[in-house]
């Protein structure tokens, strides 16, 4: 963890570097992705089979290739009645924000009496990916699962490996509660490939998003293209805005929910006041004494934590425009002007009791976020996302005489004769 | 050019071929235009200087780097007044359409005393690229640049090459028009690279649109995620649908219109009627006896042409939904009734008046739409690929009460401890 403060004659350069700093892992993964997505193409079901056997050690033959509707329906039921009405919660909170993202169709008339408009409509097929083992997430399914259906996709697909043949029972009640049709064993660079081509059972989908390692990542950034992806993916990151008047154990919660996530995370705190920045980092030692994931949060802090001291907040906006975080937590009174102020993040939480680990599960709005600085120009995951939009456009005969001579003078501009040819016929013009 | 009959025995394979067929050029450009990329972000602008002097045969020292807008001015006053007069149709009607796309922020609170939204940005800066050559065509150049400054994007860039020192005037008098900030006189993959990760006097951009040849596509593949783009692009295509009652030659020249574009290109005709299918066939032969463009027309008709003969028009509905075309143009009395049995297209064009030029040119859509069956997931470009939208969230302490609880559960499951003390901290919650 750094401590940064902006009067310091080294801060610019400092903050660049924090700004600038790669957090994702170095692996080269490209070339093996680019193998097992060639694998799969060309051998199909044979080597998901075969992958499977490697990778996660079972054979699909035994364990069954997909998971059974009603497993997932006897997960649900075996909840504890507590984690069920939560679980649901989620789900119907998470439902309830998305619809509101449903786009509008337009269709009308202008002036020159041409109908114009745009239509959306769901893509057929979405697969998401949900990763095995430490960070299957069942709040992960539900927000990429819920905006899919919300879309009125009519095929929702899941991938999931399931090393040893185990799988989370979690996992399998949020695939009841957000209506998977297709559950299939399969994990890494593998089932996406399977997922945007097609492998024998496995029909191919037309979008596929959800979080994965490495290999996943980079087998959907190779499939861009041929379908739909969410985003390019890397680690999350927080920024706390916090004044003293905040309780630092709260603050310090606050940036460890963050690094328990995973070592490659970050953490970074701006605040107006250098006592405070010193409480706060207090305190975060003495709750890693007993976090249950000390480990990775230390790694996290350690390596990519930074507490920013700042002459006034309002400082703090331009810097923070500069990291475009994926989460923003403002922990002062008046949140709102702040906001106002700020143009690149993923997802801003307002307030003293607004903790950034609410939007994680229960608020509604979708966890999945733009990270590493692609706030710039990225958007969290909506229900666009599994959508699109068809133009249309009609014309009689008295509008294409409004739009026709000026079509046939830049048809000709641009060298495009036959462009101007299927107009000027159409208008018996002699050219 | 191939005639299919629906009710052929092999009519079922020769459609799948068609589907599947790949148009692409197989040109492996991958390793090139990564090692282009490598050097620009290596060595800045005096890559770009040098692989200017290689590839487009001009020194940016003597040529100047940028283009004055003072020179795009010029060229904007020195047009033909009917072809000025032409422009400024398409860049107002282009501009009224996309106006319609701005999205609307939401902000509301729930039952639960949940505050949530939804906050749209534009982008802080866009680069657009605008090939050199045969394929600059200024209406490209107004369908890149407008959406982005009805976005509100404040600093919007173009890169050009400019082969010899050359460049055509009416771009820039499209650039005047769609009032670019900056034009750079740097082309290919190295232009993408300087947008992407800045190259001295070039600053890097946030989103990077605009069409290209194979090594601007795949440098354009390659940074997405540092930026965002707006889509894989490949050969354009058109299908058409006509019934018998159309003129042959109107729908000739509306097939023609794609195959001039590119060799590469596709013309699709679904009629219900053979022998007007060999009318439109000798039409079309006609035609290009005495097109410009036929040398071009004529290789994308003999390669990648077809007529399809169905034995009622409703036949062709899911054969096109197959091949999802970039555009559908429904040459029919109720073109209505057909699209709405339509899921994929990227731009439709409904009626015997509405010839696909003239969304080419000014009716207002954008005409960069998907293609390859990419209407499947993706859409035309729009206001939305130059924003990005920002969620947020706030809660009081009765709020937190109301969702903190089931939060902790979920935290707990997830294994996420730091998560769930964010929120039992600010509700004194035993754990």
């Amino acid at each position: 963890m750094i401590i940064l403060d902006t009067t310091a004659a080294d801060f610019a350069d400092r903050f660049t570097a924090l700004v600038e700093g790669r957090r994702e892992s170095a692996t080269d993964v490209t070339k093996g992705v680019t193998a097992i997505i060639a694998r799969v193409r060309a051998e199909g079901e044979a080597a998901l089979a075969d992958l499977t056997r490697t990778l996660d050690r079972h054979d699909l033959a035994t364990t069954g290739w997909r998971i059974d509707p009603a497993e997932c329906a006897a997960a649900y039921a075996a909840l504890d009645p507590d984690l069920r009405t939560a679980l649901d919660l989620a789900a119907t909170r998470i439902r309830a924000y998305h619809e509101r993202q449903k786009p509008t169709d337009t269709d009308y008339t202008d002036a020159a009496g041409v109908r114009l408009g745009a239509r959306w409509r769901a893509v057929d097929a979405a697969g998401i990916y949900v990763p095995g083992g430490r960070a299957a997430y069942p709040s992960s399914l539900l927000m990429n699962a819920i905006p899919a259906r919300v879309a009125g996709v009519e095929r929702l697909v899941m991938v999931t490996p399931t090393p040893d043949g185990q799988i989370n029972p979690l996992v399998l009640a949020a695939a009841h509660l957000a209506g998977i049709d297709e559950i299939w064993r399969v994990g890494g660079a593998q089932a996406i490939a399977a997922l945007a081509y097609g492998a024998g059972r496995i029909a191919a989908v037309d979008v596929v998003t959800g979080p994965g390692n490495a290999w996943v990542a980079e087998a959907k950034r190779q499939v861009y293209g041929v379908v739909g992806i969410d985003m390019v993916a890397g680690p999350s990151e927080i920024v706390v805005v916090a004044d003293a008047l905040n309780d630092p154990d709260w603050t310090a919660a606050d940036l460890l929910s963050q690094a328990e996530h995973d070592t490659t995370t970050q953490s970074i705190l701006f605040t107006d006041d250098a006592d405070y920045a010193n409480k706060v980092a207090a305190a975060v030692e003495t709750q890693l004494k007993t976090l249950a994931t000390a480990v990775t949060a230390r790694i996290a802090w350690d390596t990519n934590g930074a507490i920013i001291v700042v002459e006034s907040l309002a400082d703090a906006a331009p810097l923070i425009d500069r990291l475009a975080p994926e989460h923003l937590q403002l922990a002062i009174d008046e949140p709102q002007a702040f906001f106002d102020r700020i143009r690149h993040a993923g997802s801003v939480f307002m307030g003293r009791h607004t903790p950034e680990a609410i939007g994680d599960y229960v608020a509604g709005p979708n966890h999945v976020l733009p990270t590493g600085r692609r706030a710039r120009f990225a958007s969290g995951l909506s229900v666009l996302d599994f959508m699109k939009r068809t133009s249309f456009l009609q014309l009689d005969e008295d509008a294409l005489r409004e739009l026709g001579p000026a079509t046939v003078k830049l048809a000709d501009a641009e060298g495009l004769p036959a462009h101007a040819k299927s107009v000027a016929l159409r208008l018996r013009l002699n050219r």
